[in-house]
């Protein structure tokens, strides 16, 4: 199952991190707790949608882009998910695509 | 303020419609109360990631599709939302690519 949350945060936090900018940063910027940012970026904790905002405004990140990765990734999961159910004569070829995608 | 679960919330309802079913039909299937389901197509409900899992499940709607057209509903809002703020002579252009997008 992909939880929505967990690619979530791991997207916020790549972006974060390829900005090289702290948790303490965006946390103090977006005005959010320091604990919860983080537990956010781990896929522990829901955003709300209003949390979810501030966060990617603090990253200078439009929530369309933040949700085209998030998407991405979840399509990458999907394949893989989808290829664990083939024969196994039939998984190179999906797996071959699955990681183009 | 592009709030996630509005979009997410049109974005089932779009499909759930499109594919002829009820909300009585879909929260059969996902084990999610009529009325709960119904808050989360208004975007009154923050779903959790699980319950978002259940619902697309229902619907056979991949997450990354669903993801993929809630992504480009907020293309198109921070585009408005970015034309606002231009002067009234560089908009048309503008509303033009926000339209085609």
């Amino acid at each position: 199952m992909i939880l929505l949350r967990r690619e979530v945060g791991d997207v916020l936090r790549d972006h974060r991190q390829a900005q090289g900018r702290t948790l303490r940063e965006i946390s103090a910027t977006a005005a959010v707790s320091l604990g919860y940012l983080s537990e956010v970026e781990r896929g522990e904790k829901e955003a709300s949608s209003e949390l979810l905002a501030s966060i990617c405004a603090a990253l200078n990140l439009p929530m369309s882009r933040m949700l085209s990765d998030v998407s991405v990734r979840a399509a990458r999961s999907e394949a893989i998910s989808a290829l664990v159910t083939l024969p196994v004569g039939q998984r190179s070829d999906t797996l071959v695509r699955a990681s183009a995608a």
